[in-house]
């Protein structure tokens, strides 16, 4: 409850129009439906922008459907759902319509057209990072932003890369997505001006440690202007890019 | 050098009016100064819209001086030097202009007014991370964006932080600094709709392992919209902080 | 063997009303039963106030149930099993009544009813944690506290948890559950007066190390009054909060 | 503010006794003093029935003096400040009566003399763990509980803890402090019925990892009733304890 | 060869009874035999005192009894299998007599009677160590140890182990098996006066990092005479054991 | 694009046989083709003087079989693909012509006869490390190295690999592949004048974390003339191995 | 107390040459002194073999001292006290004699001559690992261990080893002291038929990580025989091998 | 002693021109020399082309003398001494002629002028890597290889490096040095043909862990040629570049 409401609420309590009862009980409600097993946050949208977002792993295909159309009741459309196989999503698509693509494992439910605005790139370092390269491309998709996927431009290879950099220097943020020594972001981040957004993959083997490396490797960038989300988070990643890229300019 | 640039003096070429050599001379030459000991990036300005900074860390003052005065030929002001000692900054006084904070460790050579705009909120858990925040808080406003700090917001005391809602939802980039458990972010994060840069310290002992146990507090974050810096990186989380802040809004 | 019985077994002697040798004999039996694989500990009731609780994970349905008969010939019921699958509690089943429930994975051997006194509340910050959050509750209740449980109140929703304020007011003792960053015991430590325990769960991914991340955050939580079991150690938290939960005022 | 208290200035405002702006006014008010460095927090003693306790490491005199001040002026002595140098204590003393040990580096500002009752019994494995356990006992004294010292304990001479069996069967909560392997809260809670708390301490060299072996033995513990607190915290077990040792009986 | 031998070869050159050619050639030859996959050492038995043993883990069927052979064929017996699945076990049977156990998964090929000396006792914290355990008690009984074995005696019950220490003043050395928090070597080894060895068990969860925090408990035991094997290294107690169980005493 | 390239085209625009438009067209042009899921170098031979390899873990085999084809149409044969399945090396014989080997699951499609020349060493310490030896000498051989391989000479009987001096001594570079507590290379350090690559292998339980004391011990090696590659990186082994046997000498 | 100890004075109180009370009190005696700081186990002679050894790091000068002069009165001589830098044992020297060695940083209280019977080998790999391997020799020969020293033998230079075989084969127990990579235990382990007890050391630097790669390396050891003490622990290696190298023949 | 040295000898004993006595002790003699803390290789110069390296971490003055002289009587120059403070520099130079260089911490005794042939490349990543990088310049120097330093090419600012191209394309060896994210190496050797050695420094904070984030990138880097050393390890990659530098071309 913002402050106004708060006022006018403490106002109507003077003009009689509202009883004390009835404006504590106004104030005790919770902006969120309890499901049991979920609380179901509806004032999310307006609080910050975005629908609320169902991570799949580790949840039933039954809290799903319902969170899901608890999300729906309260108007939402475009619902992300990841990290969920494809047999889930095919349980799901018989409860509610679903977007759902198996490289990325994330599901859109009750997907709908919106216009796609600004430029995200993500770049993803070799082909096997590409699943979780994907998870940043839909979510940021689904959530209103254009992107722009770059593939294959490790840094090993650099003139890659380096051919791509119209592509680099045209994004307002740039998603950078690699596994094994995760050196990409550094070097791309020393090409552009726009904040990069690293994703460590757990693409690798041996001394990786599922992603371990890469991610001290983006922690310790040398180059300004990076930050760093979770192994494989490419959830994460693609919903701060569309929160960055979807800044409006400064109010004079 | 952009296409253009480089079709023009193709042009140039065709026209005789630079010869190939020329050309080959002029398209060979690099956009730093060497210095034998570092090599000055003079085209970062234009690359990427800051100046170079200097991580002072292991540098000797010789060098710093160095890489100072060639950076202040180039045309730069308001050089960003960071992690150095009252001592090193003394020294440094003696050649240059420098406006320094002990409690950040941070100076800033040839330093001169200039508009501070946007909003970028630093929010430190307690009063050990000043230092951190507050490396923040200096760069963010050397390279332009006005800044407000809120300190001692950790979890544990929720209403301190719950206080400064309004500060919060009024940013349009919050840093979160905190070191322990590093809960601070994930707590903001669900507070507000733009991004949050989460810093973790150092500050704590026995399992927080140098920062390590707020770091990965920080990337497992259950709030999105979250992204990480290294740890007690104050300076990359200012800069970071900065470039978002700028952003202009998407042209239509 | 507490002392004033062996006082009273010496005097025996010194009557002659037990040879030295029996009463040698005497001080040497040992509290337990040893089935070859396990020796039950049948004094522990008396010792320490429950009877001895079965560590399922490892041991074989022949063991479990050879060491539950144990228990339930010298008395015992409610007889706690934990960590054993669906398939495993259908072979237990056959041998005696089991009172099993497969979120939690935890099975009570003989169970019976008892009243539940006192207040245990348990709160998990996600439904991903309902697992180890369930087998908290069914430990303590099958040890005779009443126990409050409060579902997906993460800090990422803040306002979720400050809507369950008076529950935890009301708590003896406060259970906190939770996965990826583990922030919420630092939270709820800072709300209520009275022992907080922490248990970090394996849930998340990347960086969460299996739930390392989670147990470093509690650790170094900045709040006062909270200590930490092992990561997933729902039975652990549970047996300890009823041991809090039941204990008596002191006497003046 | 609770939930009566907001009731109450409901019903001024609708009695006129309250203008909206004024109630409004007081809503905003937040329980604690901003001194720009560290918020106070005021309503703790009431909402948590202890003062709050200055973290020393990391602050300067200046700032500890301040903190104690504004905790002195709301009217609490017996303000517990941890982790404080020799050289710190005395210059604190110049301001305010300062009861400092330097064998736990804590002091107890403004001391006054209260009724110790209960019983808390803090058992330290080896003479170099009496640092961390005197912490322990230290807090608990100051809070109010009464402490039993058992020390030298470790379970590498079995028969010097058996030997005080009668002091830990007496106790109500026992505090279990050990360095290198950490084995001492395993064998105390095969013996006690009642709570333990379990200290690591960074005794030890080599593979101890700075407690970090003491640490991962005590989360492991077989035995049930232990939870953990973290590496050298004994200001937190000793706090911890006093809760646990304050209980009251179960309203019937 | 022994340095006799040589010596002796040499005089034979002297006298003419050897060529130089056929001498070079005899200290060429090596005391295996190579396999391809493999090098037998057939000198073991005289330079160590008992054969070469097999690790079974990551060898095919028909490696194993190809080194198998090879041994036998050198007069070995009681030939030791480490680490085989049942499935593995029965392969081998159908080549040579094979005694497996599947608890172990030790098999011993060509067995055979022969005396058991000495007093090897073998102490097991829980049931789920007793695969561990009885590695080790299967290997010291195939090389010629008597060995006893105790079980169930984990620290957290402390009276179980206690009732043994008869069984633990006899012994020669003592084999010490725990998972969680490996704390039965350091009270086994306040008791005793001989060496002990610590296994480390992978047996736990969560914080026990497979085995690693009772390895690191293990080394860092305060009790003197204890030294550690790798985690669930079964075989390798055994062995030692063996060897030191078997020592002569000095010769005067 | 080479220096004298750029000239000579920069002539041939002054000299108006070619356009400014079709020069910036052909500088523009990119040394590799792009699939969609991966850029395929092919500039990589007369760069680097080796064919692309295909890391074969993670992509699908339509992925390999297309970058196959992109490879072979540009006129390599032998090209390698590691890591693959005999599941998928099937699948892609049907495409093309592949030399499988399932103990190094290493490929080599469109294989051909060339020379071997120059003499790499690849030494196994133990039966269980011949999957990694034999993925490097596969990979040597493929690029054109003479390859001696030594089995099971790890350290633990010296004598075996004492025996194996000679061919050590012929070497140009040895490669030691070693699991456990990987203390071949350092012994093989000490024997030998020419560069050694150290490989370690996961192979081991326990304390070897997979790999990693073997990766530790090799990085720690007070032999000098010894450099480490990534657990299990039998590839990378072999592949440096061959760059370095062939090897030119110094020009004078 | 002994059983036999037990039995009889059970027969004095039947005998009435004991009263009841008495027995009890007798039976109430702990072997040790209770100093406060300390309790000193004056049983341990009776019960291991062995006197109490002070472990110095952590104690204060007067605690050693009051340690010490309660073992003394016990009839105990040549008293080991660990880790202590030249003043500590500079003011121990004014309490009472002391043998005191700077490199092993290892004092002997009370020192008096003894026979130094049996063999054992203490091998240092490297000049850099004399201190610990000093402090187990000091320790073998205080308790009564004849001790040869080997320097210098590390693996790199294996010829070095090699050359004393004959010292390695003449052992009782063999001690092998190593940092870096610390694969001397293994080929040690190779060479003799005796126990081999390695000592990691924290020589080395960079990714030793203070001796964590030595340590690992000695538990994956390959060779049979091989245990391991705490990283440093020259005491304990010292301490255990004069056990093993005591032990009597196997009484028949 | 090589073959042909044996069978000589053996015809001399058959000739009677020597003793077997005689020929027996000569086999045993061994190639060092032993100065009771080490023992100094004198046969290495002969057995792998280079003379010992003598590592000064760790020794006195007195041992680095004394091995110095050892060395130097055996006929070798140039001798390099790693690790040395400027104290210990100063004070060995009253002993011998020494070519000491503070940044590198080596220090060069009886230097001597020789060739310098062939090609190695020395790239630093920043400038705080510069006492690593020189390390290993000057190591290879005085072994006779010619470098070239290229320093500040950090991946930060990609153009830095690929202006140096052709420094890179000439070189027969290369040795990346590089701190924080540690991604240089894996740029190089995308760009060159020869074998690249990576060296990790423990440049950074944080989560860099003394470098443990650079060596883990190096050891994933998904370039081919690339093998890693220590953390630091200037001397050992200074060393192998000569090793690989030096190279002879296959003889035909």
């Amino acid at each position: 409850m913002k402050e106004e409401e708060t006022l006018a609420l403490l106002r109507r309590v003077r003009d009689g129009s509202a009883t004390p009862e009835a404006a504590m009980e106004r104030m005790r409600q919770q902006p969120f439906e309890d499901l049991g097993y979920a609380r179901v946050d509806h004032h999310r949208t307006l609080r910050q922008g975005e629908a609320e977002v169902i991570y799949g792993a580790g949840k039933t295909t039954e809290q799903i459907v319902g969170i899901t159309a608890s999300l729906h009741r309260a108007g939402n459309d475009n619902i992300i759902i990841t990290r969920i196989s494809t047999e889930t999503a095919d349980a799901l698509s018989t409860h509610f319509p679903l977007d759902y693509d198996p490289l990325s494992r994330l599901g859109i439910a009750w997907p709908c057209e919106h216009p796609m605005t600004g430029d995200v790139v993500v770049a993803a370092a070799g082909t096997s990072d590409l699943p979780v390269a994907q998870e940043a491309i839909r979510t940021a998709r689904a959530l209103g932003s254009h992107v722009t996927r770059l593939t294959d431009v490790g840094v090993a290879g650099i003139h890659r890369l380096l051919s791509e950099q119209s592509a680099l220097h045209h994004a307002r943020v740039v998603v950078a997505v690699a596994g094994m020594e995760g050196a990409l972001p550094s070097v791309v981040g020393g090409l552009v001006s726009c904040p990069v957004i690293a994703v460590p993959t757990s693409v690798g083997y041996g001394a990786s440690f599922g992603g371990l490396a890469a991610l001290l490797a983006m922690l310790n960038s040398c180059a300004s202007g990076i930050s760093v989300v979770n192994i494989d988070n490419g959830f994460g990643a693609g919903f701060l890019a569309h929160r960055i890229n979807q800044m409006e300019g400064i109010h004079k």
